[in-house]
């Protein structure tokens, strides 16, 4: 809990509470996961969503793999290590484009009842680290948006999308509270509606001035000069800068740099994948027809009518002005300044 | 009728048809307007809409007014001039990005009765222009989209916003009956989704292969090389070729140039008003809250909002490949070609 918002994603009374956010905005609605598979179809199917809301609850996904290995005399460490592990396959195929939970447990010199304890502080510990890293990363974020900016804000990325705070909404709440004199500009972001249903919530919530848009005036509001800067989140960025994020997020890069508009994406260093050299190869998660075709299941489209639905797109690293981390804003080139963030945040990590 | 369809826009039993196209794709409502009211309303509320579609029943809805007038001994010419003069000025204001009406017949040596019969032939010719109008397009149209290609396409622009045939999907409807092997993304253009209830509707029941799209995904195809052509119609376009469509039509634009991809604006040559020198001074209608806030009456955003919802945007001339009349295909420098094609439609007009 913080500035009286709830955590949505929180461990209490030994299981893992969710807010389902496919309620927002109209009930708020809180869920409990005992399961394995209880976690992993509430990440297939978005009751929780962004990326580093998923890693928390991925984590603690693990945490209930490791518990769930019944524990008898016979118990073994590879008994818990093979739960974990399958727990983890599970989650991790449950939404493709975000960052792959880690856990390096197995090799530590840990007893049964240990090991267990040990993946739920793991994920604990995490949890708190990304509130923690939110806080550092908006004060970064909070000084490259002028005082008095519009600021056009694509998808969720606040309290919701985190285990509190936010990353690029989290740069928004830090402004307001500086007293910056922010109005943001809520793409709605179909197909899914984050920015109406979960932005405009959180934000109108926290009294930040706003109006929601259609996706579609985004581009008219820079064209007319009504739009200042440019900011959203991240599902994962390559090693050269290229932000794989939520569908739209492309076009609205693009355009915001053909109007001179600065655009920076918002990332905790863990969705940083140096893994992947840019952002073409990475798995771009399709979801299925209905999401597009119905509306809170209303039908907006004909019976039959095929439908092509890309959760995420890749922004080219050429159409961002900046990368806002927990360990500085990281500005071109990227291969250098993110390189130099993740050693920054793992040597931090290191001294914890 | 033509091909199977219904006109959308249709004088019968002495009265005005439309197609109620609030009710697509899950209702096909037809209804009647008796009065210049009822007209004006059908407009405001978008049950006819579609610049030619608007343009065609506006005509109807004059005739109407001229009709209206109480025929007695005292009826003067006077009188009826008044009354269509009035309906005009009801009807042009029902939807204010879309081109005025124009009725010249006050200055013709006309009797009362003469003048109400000559509005309404005015009008009928004016529905039949149109239908032809379309067909020709479609037909230089056709001639720059290469086979096999993969049409993007915004808003609605197919028979349902025309009299009949369409401009950007009358195109696309030629390339079909030419066996061209054309495949259609549909945006479904938020906030009314005009592509996802008319078009999707439209182009299944031609046998168009499509795909729906939310608008966000527009972009990603491009980048990733799967559209090969953009086309959309246009509610008023600026002597310079500026061109004013569905708002969302810049975004596209823009993504589309950066990409390499052609873009073309298809518009009957009444589209264009020479009045207006450049986009930024045509009227940009601002539509309801409700239209973004609710979707088929389902509230999607959080009660009380703030919502900022243009209809239109303004597509600078630079982002055109080319405005395909009924006159041929104009290039820039639009200056010159789009005059150059009005004043062709305007001897063409004479020589009927």
């Amino acid at each position: 809990m913080a500035g009286g918002r709830m955590r949505s994603v929180l461990w209490t009374d030994g299981g893992l509470q969710l807010i389902d956010q496919r309620k927002l905005p109209t009930e708020l609605l809180l869920m409990r996961c005992e399961t394995v598979d209880a976690v992993t179809r509430a990440i297939a199917d978005m009751a929780v969503r962004g990326a580093p809301a998923i890693g928390a609850a991925g984590a603690f996904g693990l945490a209930i793999g490791a518990k769930s290995f019944p524990a008898s005399e016979r118990s073994s460490k590879q008994d818990v290590v093979a739960a974990v592990e399958q727990a983890k396959v599970a989650i991790d195929a449950a939404r493709p484009t975000a960052v792959n939970l880690t856990w390096g447990a197995s090799a530590a010199p840990l007893g049964v009842a240990e090991l267990v304890d040990y993946t739920l502080e793991v994920a604990q510990a995490l949890a708190e680290e990304d509130v923690a890293i939110n806080k550092r990363l908006s004060q970064f974020g909070a000084d490259v948006v002028p005082a008095g900016s519009n600021i056009l804000h694509h998808c969720n990325t606040g309290a919701l999308a985190t285990v509190d705070i936010g990353t690029a909404i989290g740069v928004i709440y830090e402004c307001h509270a500086q007293g910056k004199n922010v109005h943001v500009w809520v793409d709605e972001t179909r197909p899914r509606l984050q920015g109406a249903r979960l932005s405009a919530w959180e934000l109108m919530r926290e009294g930040v001035p706003i109006h929601l848009i259609a996706d579609n005036a985004a581009g008219y509001l820079m064209l007319a000069g009504k739009v200042d800067v440019v900011l959203f989140g991240a599902d994962r960025v390559a090693a050269n800068g290229d932000v794989v994020n939520k569908v739209g997020t492309y076009k609205v890069a693009v355009v915001a740099k053909e109007n001179k508009v600065p655009v920076y994406a918002c990332v905790p260093t863990s969705t940083i994948d140096l893994n992947f050299l840019e952002g073409m190869g990475i798995p771009i998660e399709e979801r299925s027809a209905d999401e597009v075709a119905c509306i809170r299941g209303v039908r907006i489209a004909p019976e039959g009518c095929p439908v092509y639905n890309p959760a995420f797109d890749i922004t080219p690293n050429r159409y961002l002005t900046g990368i806002i981390t927990e360990e500085g804003v990281c500005y071109p080139p990227f291969e250098q300044s993110l390189a130099k963030a993740v050693a920054a945040a793992e040597k931090r990590r290191a001294q914890a």
